[in-house]
C-alpha cells in the first residue's frame, strides 16, 4: 500500500529525455475557452519530435504517424511548455520518438506533465523521397 | 481473393460523416520541406472534431484525447483539405468523434484520403468545468 | 401583408450553393473589440471563392475583384463560420462566384447568415499568366 | 488626343488622403501562387479604414460594409504596401472611408496603385453598441 | 527652471523622420498580460527600418544589428503604432536607420512616443550576398 | 600567440546559461529573402528572457529594455534555434537577463552562435503594476 503511494509519488517526477522544444503559451494560441488549443500543443509536439529526429537523421525528416495523446489538464496562457524527447527506435529510414509535454506555471513555478505521445518520422532527401539514415 | 483486392481498390471511395471543416493549405502552413506541416493538419482535425462535438454538446467543448494518426502522403500547398466527422459515441459529458482528412488537388481535382483519427471531447460550462450533455 | 412577413421568415432560410470553407472563429482572429475582425472574414470569403473557382478552372486561380459586402451582426469567438459558394458565370478564363457566410453559435446551435459577396477569379498557369478554362 | 494621353499619365499620379497603414508583404501572407493573397490585402484595407475612422470617432469602431474592389496586378513578396484613406462622409454614428492601396517595389522604387475600396464603420461603446459621434 | 519645463514640454513633441510603418495592435499580438508583446514591437521596428533602408538601397536588405531599446509604457490592444524612420548614415553597402515608435490611443487620440532604436541594414543581391549601394 | 589561439578556441565554444527557448525556424517566419526575419529572432529572444525572468520573479514580467544585438549570419528555414539565458542581476523588482541564440543546421548538425543581447524585465502584479521580487 505504502509502495503504491510511493509509486504515485514517483509517477513522472521529472521529464524523460532531452529538452527539444520550449516556448511560452501566448494568447494567439488560445481556443475560445481561453485556454491553450489542443491542436497547437499537438503541433508543438510534432516539431519537438522532428527536432530530435533530425539530429539522428542528420537532415530533413517528415512525420509519418502520431500515437495516442491524452490531455488531462487545461494549459493556461502564460505557462511555459517544455517538450522532452527520447528516441525509441531507429529503422533503416525511420525514427520513433517519444515526446513528453511538461508545463511550468509562472506564479508557482509548479512543473507537471501535460501529455505525451509517440511520433514516427522518416528521413527524406532534397526531393522529398525517403532516404536511408547513414 | 480477387474480390479482396477489388475491395482494396474500393477502400475509402468517399468520405464518411459530415463535412465539418474545409480550408486551403497556405504557404504559412508549410514545413521547411515545402509541404504542409503535420502539426497543422492535426490542429485542423482537432478543430473539425470540436465543431462536430459542439453540435452534440450544444456549447463549448475541450479536447481530452486524440488517437493514432498515420500521414502517408505529403500534403502540397494549394490543396483543399476537408475534415469529415462522425460521432462514434456520446457519454454523460464526453463525445467521441472520428475525423477523416481528405485532400483535393487543384490541377487534377483528384480527391483522396490523407489521414484519420479519433478524438474525444468533453462538454464544459462557462467556468471550464465538465458538464453533462443534456 | 402576411406574404410580406412570410417573405421575411423565408429570407435566407438556408445557405445557397456548396459548402466550400468552414472553420472555427479563434481568439487570434479577433479585433480589439473582442469580436471577429471583418478583414479576417473577407479573407475567408476570398479563400472559399477560390476553392470553388479552382474546381471549375481545374488549377490555380487569382482574385480579380470582390463585390460589396455588408456585415450586420458581430461574429463572436467560438462560432463556426461556413462559406457557401455558387458559380454565377464562367467566361473564357474568368469565374464569378457568389459567397455566403453563415454562422453557427455553439451554445444555441442558432444558424444565420452574416454576409455575402461576389468574387471574380481568373485561371492562371504556372507562370501566373491568365489561361483559358478548358 | 494628346489630352487623352496626358489624362492617362495623370491617372492616379499620387495617393489621395492620409497614409493610415503601411507594412511589408511577407512570405506568410502569400497564396499558393507565391504572390500576396487578396484576402490579406482586404484585411489590411479594413484595418487602414478603421485607423482613420477611429480618429473621427475618438474611440472604437466596427466595420459595417466594404465596397467593390478590383485587384489588377499581382502583389509580390517584399513589396511595401501603403493604405491611404480619406473620409467621405460622417453620419450620426457612421463614417465612410475611401481606402487606396499603393505598392512600392524595392528594386525599382516604382510606386503604383493596386486597388481601392470604400468602407463604412460605426462608432461603438465599450459594450459593442452603436454610439453617436460627438 | 522655466527652460527646464519648456524642455520637458519640447521633449519629443513630434516624431522625427518619415512614417515608414503603421498598423493596429491586435489581440493576436498580445503577451499573457494582455498588453502588446515587446518582441512584436521589435519586429515591427525591424520591418520599418528595412522599408526605409530599401528605399536607399533600391533593393533587398538584411538586418545586421539593432541598438538598445527601452519600453517605458505598456502598449494596449487597439492602439495604432507608427514607426518613423530617419537615415543616419549610408556606407558602401550599409545603411543606419533610427526608428521611433509612436502610439495613438483610439479613445483620446493621445499620441506619444513608446520607444526608439537604431538598426543597421546591408544591401544584398539576389543570392543574399552583400552588394554596394549605387 | 598561444593565448590568441586559446582565445579563439574559447570564443563561444558552448552556450552559456540555461536553455530557455528552443524551436524550429518555419517558412512562416521568413523575410522576403527566404531567410529568417530578424524581428522574429528578436521576439524569440524576448520570450526566452521572459521565461527565465518569470522563474526568478515567480510570476508575470514585462520587458523594460533590450540591448544591442548583432546578426552576423543568415538563419535558414529548417534550422533549430536555441535561446540560452543567464541572469546577470536581480534588483528590487527588475531582472537583467543575457540571451544567447544558437543555431543547429539539420544536415550537418553544425551548431553555432547567431547573436546575443541583454534584456531587462520587471515583475508585475495582476494589474500590471511593478511589484517587488520576494
Amino acid at each position: 500500500m505504502t509502495e503504491k503511494f510511493d509509486d504515485i509519488d514517483d509517477l513522472d517526477p521529472t521529464p524523460e529525455g532531452d529538452l527539444s522544444l520550449q516556448t511560452v503559451c501566448m494568447p494567439a494560441d488560445t481556443n475560445p475557452n481561453g485556454n491553450i488549443f489542443a491542436g497547437w500543443l499537438m503541433s508543438q509536439m510534432d516539431l519537438a519530435g522532428a527536432i530530435k529526429a533530425q539530429e539522428i537523421a542528420r537532415g530533413s525528416v517528415t512525420t509519418v504517424s502520431s500515437g495516442n495523446m491524452v490531455f488531462l489538464r487545461p494549459v493556461p496562457v502564460g505557462a511555459t511548455i517544455s517538450c522532452h524527447t527520447k528516441v525509441l527506435e531507429v529503422g533503416r529510414s525511420s525514427i520513433q520518438v517519444e515526446v513528453e509535454v511538461w508545463l511550468r506555471q509562472p506564479a508557482t513555478q509548479e512543473f507537471y506533465k501535460v501529455t505525451d505521445g509517440t511520433f514516427i518520422f522518416v528521413a527524406i532527401d532534397g526531393n522529398g523521397n525517403t532516404r536511408a539514415i547513414s
